[in-house]
């Protein structure tokens, strides 16, 4: 614990607006209220405006720099881009599909549900093709999920060099998924011909020109791989791959395959270039690690954080961020005010599901000096987030992939964040 | 139990499909196949859209039929409308912001953060005023809830009249929502004042024309109530209230005051238009029901339904609806296809949280018969949603509010639906 010396409460801290508030209250010295409360404004002197002409919605203009943003020199042209989830604004866990990152390797594809097909073949008893319609006919589940790309937070391997949560943490979406289970389609299509599953693999394609094909094991494939059609209630938006993509709960975003075509039942993992010469990690001997499909446990504060300076001087705030691990749920995340020195543990607003986003919050009293901000989350398999230089160790520094280091934020007494590293 | 005699099985009804997929896994009688499977289509041909041109995301054109509505006779003017959530298209538990339902009394209106005001005034020991930035220092949470007007289904009192689960129970929607607790910022203010807390109440405004007060008795007040400023992640969009509402968990919708301006702690309810002429419930002998806050357990089938009509003949098919009560967890849901004569217990996807949207199935073999599909809720009180006939024989017919009466869809051998009642 850390807590300044010299504290200054929340009732200090709105003495100000309380002393206008108090004197209307006593219906005296209205010149010294807030005209903002004491008079009648505009918008309560008449209509509003019907919502008829807006029948699907969109935020309100106040709101209009909370979007998906690009780092353009991150990837080699605009098709394959990237767009980053701008979580320093959000709250909660729930992500909106409109504002979810995302990220393709040929551009996003207009696919109707009615030239939709879903083959299933290889080594299975029967291999089938479905409609969209058939799809519908099946047993269905709804789960929670975070969707984290493996090279989220890649660029810090180096340095700190994004000067953002939304970029240095923004490839990750949460959301929840309606659809069915693969193990039901596979079932479908008959496992017998492929005989002894433990060494057996699917490999799953898209219906763009890239195709994104990878392989996974038939273990998780018969888990809990889910065939998704809606996210957050609704249709997979287009970049989120409608009608149909895959979720691979956990498990980096790559696999979970979008405009899904065909899942091929294998004796063996495919090697395609989606899981040779990209998504795996290059370690500093010049091996490569592979098949690191889960995404360890990770956490980040979004507020305060470079987009999200302090705007009051000293006295009660909230910092908040979120936390995930593809092995489980999140049981604990501890915050550090002072680089890692001591820490505090976090309060859990409300405890997210297996392999989805938590939020956490740390109520403190800022007296006003710089904070090296830093969150460390903890899952259910007992794993704790590593530092930088323990990832560093392990790992060295030719890899992209599968950064969940401890990330800092330096908060300076002005309330403005930076992105930083501490020894 | 009511299974039909002459089961098909999924696998069945996939014959036709799997004959073509079959053929082409052994590499023979490609013309059998189908060209949308076999053949390279033209989004595999080139690049796709890129994603930076919508940093904000809408669903893809082939969805534009999922959109809120209006019925146009029901309420008197536009600006005074209500627009019903789609949920017969949805799945899941949370409701999009762009589709959820909205009512509002005088317009929605467009109030900035930094024009934001919130006082807390009456019997407290200290008046305050609130700017968005002093509510956002304080701690949050985060919960799940329904919200549900309380006019929902309320021109089924009458007899089945709009033909379609978006107009007969479409004024609800399900969010995640972040902000403060009402007890916070009331325990700011202080309540030594207002002395004995039993028999106080808090009078609750919004900065809308209309200001739509309404009166909640102080126990609620300090229970669960949140000033909410995010949902589902993000800011409220204007039409739900921007930049601040009042979250009621359970109860009528009206109560989830938009726009909030002014909390009054008080001695006695204010007795208001929004809870007098409007929102109580007229009986049978001209006397009305008045505080009927809480939204009781109800439940209702989205598909099939009459915009959701069976598209395939007789086989495997999923039923679903969604469940929800203001007193707690949905514990329960039965389904009957003979119109309440037989019931099945219905699969829950997700228990869903206190106060909020529980998704169910049931996963049958239709035999292509005619069935009358009710649903039934249960909640973790014990209560069980009433028919239609348990209802009007308590209630009369003269009310419009808080119709939770059990609603059937006559399924046609066709598989097009209509809303009727039975007997």
């Amino acid at each position: 614990m850390s807590e300044p010396e010299n504290k200054v409460t929340r009732r200090g801290v709105l003495a100000g607006a309380a002393a206008g508030g108090a004197a209307l209250a006593a219906g005296a010295a209205k010149a010294e209220g807030d005209p903002l409360i004491t008079e009648v404004q505009p918008w309560a002197q008449g209509l509003g405006e019907g919502v008829d002409a807006t029948p699907y919605g969109l935020p309100i203009e106040y709101e209009s720099d909370v979007i998906r943003r690009n780092v353009e020199w991150l990837t080699a042209d605009t098709i394959s881009s990237i767009n980053f989830t701008p979580i320093h604004a959000l709250d909660g866990t729930i992500t909106p599909q409109g504002c979810a990152f995302e990220r393709h390797h040929s551009g996003a594809i207009e696919l109707k549900k009615e030239d939709y097909r879903l083959m299933i073949n290889g080594l299975v008893d029967r291999p089938l093709v479905f409609t969209y319609a058939d799809l519908e006919r099946f047993p269905r589940e709804n789960h929670v999920y975070f969707c984290e790309c493996a090279a989220n937070t890649g660029m810090e391997w180096a340095g700190a060099q994004l000067n953002g949560a939304q970029f240095t943490h923004g490839m990750i979406h949460n959301m929840e998924y309606s659809g069915v289970s693969l193990r039901t389609l596979l079932n479908e299509a008959g496992l017998g011909a492929a005989g002894d599953l433990a060494d057996k693999w699917v490999f799953v394609e898209g219906a763009d020109a890239s195709s994104n094909g990878r392989s996974i094991p038939m273990e998780k494939a018969l888990d809990d791989v889910l065939v998704a059609f809606k996210a957050n209630g609704e249709a997979l938006r287009m970049e989120h791959g409608y009608p149909v993509r895959l979720v691979v709960p956990g498990w980096e975003g790559n696999m979970w395959v979008k405009w899904l075509r065909r899942i091929e039942v294998t004796d063996a993992p495919v090697e395609s270039r989606e899981e040779t010469s990209k998504y795996t990690d290059v370690l500093a001997d010049g091996t490569a690690r592979k098949w690191t499909w889960v995404m360890d446990a990770k956490s980040v504060i979004t507020s305060p954080s470079p987009q999200m300076p302090i705007p009051h001087g000293p006295g009660p705030m909230v910092i908040t961020g979120m936390a995930w691990s593809g092995h489980g749920r999140i049981t604990r995340v501890d915050v550090s005010k002072d680089g890692g020195k001591t820490w505090e543990t976090a309060r859990l607003g409300t405890q997210g599901d297996s392999k989805a986003l938590t939020r956490f919050y740390l109520d403190i009293e800022w007296d006003g000096s710089e904070m090296f901000l830093q969150s460390r989350a903890m899952d259910e398999t007992g794993y704790v987030q590593p530092t930088k230089t323990q990832l560093r160790e392990v790992r060295g520094l030719n890899s992209i992939y599968h950064n969940n280091c401890i990330q800092t934020w330096w908060v300076k007494e002005n309330g403005e964040a930076e992105n930083v590293e501490v020894s």
